[in-house]
């Protein structure tokens, strides 16, 4: 992120020199140079560009790109994690190298890279659908449970000509989404309509094909929280749109207020935004919050007050760690309001990367898109042909994710007690990560109710902001860089995901296995201890 | 496509009416109405828009989304395909409702919807990839070939943490790029770096990241033949550029002339258009030829010389059926020629849905970027990011099919046989069905040397091309459907590939099995002379 951000700073510098400025070259001499030239010749100490390097003989160079690509950011997988993949790499070639032994990954929702064993009956299925000419052998019965037989045959009766190989229907193949709107209704109570769902690579292309649908220039809005996950703020960068923030409310656990929603919509119509759309995530991510009932009804009235697409992003749905907090979905909700197809558009994407099963590498996923006219859809069918369909075997675990094994058979009691055992672990580590970070100086952490993630807020020491800024770096992104080098911990910085101004906070996934837990608690609170020790002041 | 053309006729025919024109409601009684908004009721009782309809309270109309999505074409998938479907669907419901009792799929290069069957090879792999447990039990011997059985554990030790449902490296796991690249450098002599390679869900989405990355404006052109695969028509209209088009020679066995490129670039220019990259298709889709060495090398030399990135689509690469053809890769061309990573900016894309193994479900491919610097490689890098990773199944099969069994590997017969089955018979495919073609009247069709395609210029008569006029549509596309009616096969018309103005095509796959091709040749000549004798004249 730091190349991104001093790349925006030369361009802001490039753009106010005068153009009779000559060119700097990096191997100019030390006379003086004026403050103007500068900080422009620093940077490009920092990071050459194509102007005298040895690739002045292509023709693309950083200033020739897509200025959309420039302005998007993702920090999700920013500089934090290059300097974790370079400490990784250093243990490797050089033990005992660091005062730690292993890099801990809390930046993201990635539950399978921290050792978490996939779910045993959804990978017997899909072993037996790619390779379906074992499944009449003797072998076979005593090496897969018997219904995840029976259900791969399902699933192949369901797929024309039992093709796995073949390119599907571009909305995913109709038997599987027959089973996933099932799914649906049965979780709902409503109806579900087959033809509503696409399945998609993860809920990633998701959203960009419905980004790419609304914007249609930087005057297009999308009302996205803050804190958000940086999927939507690097979309609408690479729709070109305008992302209009409405900030979730720390003081009552992350709470989303209408009244914050109006008054930014009023901001942004303000400034001649047509504001099209707003996001939700539910439950939240960086934040963990889970919306209350009445606050989902008071959101849609508020998007069909104001004439938005409704954006639901239910990605954690199956993560709710909390006794008082149950997930309902806005499909759900609208319904139960009495709302039909035709009286309101939502969107609700999900994915088969989280809940319990965390089948990131699988890269599965659906959206339900509800009150969009016909001629409408068939533009979102044509932008989801363009890439002709997403992979099956991601589409075939998104029905068994919302058609897991039922009372009665073979699999039921593993299943169900994999999926305890996972659920059960993951509310632990949460209030046991949350009850750590809340025992630290000047620290406080909401509760995680659900979702993957703790997001605390840190009260630095002016002296840490002050040598953050000789660091030229943000306080939060300055923490969590000590934090890797003195304990192998992970942690992505708050203005990854954007934040209050003036407010410091990281995110830090309750992934680690639960044996792990008590040495990550241990290793941070002596972390954070000696860094308030240093910068108290 | 109908509806996309209608819908652009009518903002055309919207812009040109006065304001004060009121709206048409389609209850409007049947008064006499002016000539200008005769054509826009009759559109509208073809399309109802949002106007009046019962989407009216939703606020996405087709008039305020995104117009780069209206523009975007994609035939392959387009209104033949529609009408397709609701055939087969009348043939399931009313046995005996058309002259034919299947429909046959000639519209898609997507074989194993046609029963052409995987490789055995690479779905043992992928299923014990999929459920590693089973690895060591002793009735997997019996049921898996032993050397997949190594396989297997061999990429498992390369996924960290053998962990294959989880998020890997943006780029892909780096052990299977490394298989890749030793596949690359196997392929041409020359060597090839993983960290060059970008793992991809197929090879769309890598087209995708190189137009957005490459595209600013509607000022930034580029270069593809015509005609093209719409991929890049679609995905250049998505990105707002220009597609420049430069014609490939039709006389000359579709001919790549570089007299064409530089005519066109100049052409380009004088209009503003700053062309940035050149799409070459090799072997050709829908055009089936094979590019010689010398010509690759001119081409080269033009890209060198104009400044302008490669972008080759090499996707067919294992697909020539002729003796006198080879594929040679554009990055073993550059090499050959002398030129080094920094010398030219070089992309080639490859994918697993293609090749004589055809796995389109599992979108798997990647793309080889060499000769850009490291501050846009660095942003390649986070376009991929912002999605994570592709699926790792794809991933694992991009390593196989550059990596298949050796000899003296237990599967090594076997999967030759397979292999050499499925080559030879689409090689003889090909010549039966371009024999056919050529001996109907009016049509001559070059040689497939390679790619999974026909693409026959069809000159029709007079009436014919009136009788399409009157029917609102393109010659070609009339014929499609009449072909479609007829017979139940699917083609797709030339104009979803553009052609020279005035010449009418059709693109054919080779992969309807093999047992069935005489009863295509038959329908199809059958149908052929009706049609010519119905519109002779």
């Amino acid at each position: 992120m730091w190349r991104f951000i001093t790349h925006k700073t030369r361009n802001l510098i490039t753009s106010t020199i005068t153009k009779t400025t000559s060119p700097i070259s990096s191997s100019s001499s030390t006379t003086t140079i004026s403050p103007l030239t500068a900080p422009l010749r620093f940077l490009s100490t920092l990071q050459p560009d194509s102007m005298g390097s040895d690739y002045s003989s292509t023709p693309v160079t950083i200033d020739t790109i897509n200025p959309k690509v420039l302005k998007c950011e993702y920090a999700v997988r920013g500089e934090i994690v290059t300097l974790a993949q370079k400490l990784q790499q250093d243990l490797k070639d050089n033990p005992g190298s660091h005062p730690f032994d292993e890099i801990l990954y809390c930046n993201i929702g990635n539950p399978q890279s921290l050792a978490q064993q996939p779910i045993t009956f959804f990978r017997e299925v899909l072993a037996l659908c790619d390779h379906p000419s074992i499944l009449d052998k003797s072998e076979t019965q005593g090496l897969f449970s018997a219904d995840a037989i029976e259900r791969a045959f399902q699933i192949l009766d369901q797929i024309p000509g039992r093709a796995t190989g073949a390119y599907s229907h571009s909305q995913g193949i109709k038997g599987l989404r027959d089973t996933i709107a099932s799914g649906i209704e049965a979780r709902d109570g409503f109806p579900a309509d087959p033809n509503d769902l696409f399945l998609t690579d993860g809920a990633s292309p998701a959203v960009h094909m419905m980004m790419q649908l609304l914007i249609r220039s930087e005057n297009d809005g999308i009302l996205c929280p803050i804190p958000q996950y940086p999927l939507y703020s690097a979309s609408i960068a690479l729709h070109g749109g305008t992302l209009v923030p409405y900030y979730l409310d720390e003081q009552t656990g992350w709470g989303l207020e209408i009244s914050e929603l109006e008054h930014q919509l009023k901001t942004a119509k303000s400034k001649g935004i047509d504001v099209r759309a707003l996001v939700v995530i539910n439950p939240g991510n960086p934040t963990g919050q889970v919306l209350g009932e009445a606050n989902q009804r008071d959101i849609v009235e508020f998007c069909k007050r104001e004439g938005l697409v409704l954006l639901a992003d239910e990605v954690y749905q199956e993560n709710v760690y909390v006794p008082d907090k149950k997930f309902h979905s806005f499909k759900k909700i609208t319904r139960s309001m009495g709302y039909g197809e035709k009286d309101i558009s939502l969107v609700s994407f999900q994915s088969v990367s989280k809940g319990f099963y965390g089948e990131c590498g699988k890269r599965g996923g659906y959206m339900e898109i509800t009150g969009f006219s016909p001629e409408v859809r068939e533009q979102i069918y044509k932008l989801a042909s363009v890439n002709l369909c997403s992979n099956i075997s991601g589409q075939i675990l998104a029905s068994l994710v919302m058609s897991p094994p039922k009372v009665g058979d073979e699999s039921y009691e593993s299943f169900s007690a994999e999926k305890e055992a996972i659920l059960s672990s993951l509310a632990r580590r949460a209030k046991t990560l949350e009850d750590a970070l809340n025992s630290l100086e000047g620290v406080t952490c909401n509760r995680a109710e659900g979702a993957m993630y703790l997001f605390p807020c840190i009260n630095f020491p002016d002296k840490a902001i002050k040598a953050a800024e000789a660091a030229k770096t943000a306080p939060d992104a300055f923490y969590a860089k000590h934090l890797l080098n003195a304990t192998g911990i992970v942690v992505v910085p708050g203005s990854g995901f954007r934040q209050v101004p003036g407010t410091w906070h990281f995110r830090c996934t309750i992934l680690p296995q639960e044996e792990k837990i008590p040495a990550i608690v241990s290793r941070l609170t002596e972390f954070h201890k000696k860094f308030m020790d240093e910068f108290r002041g």
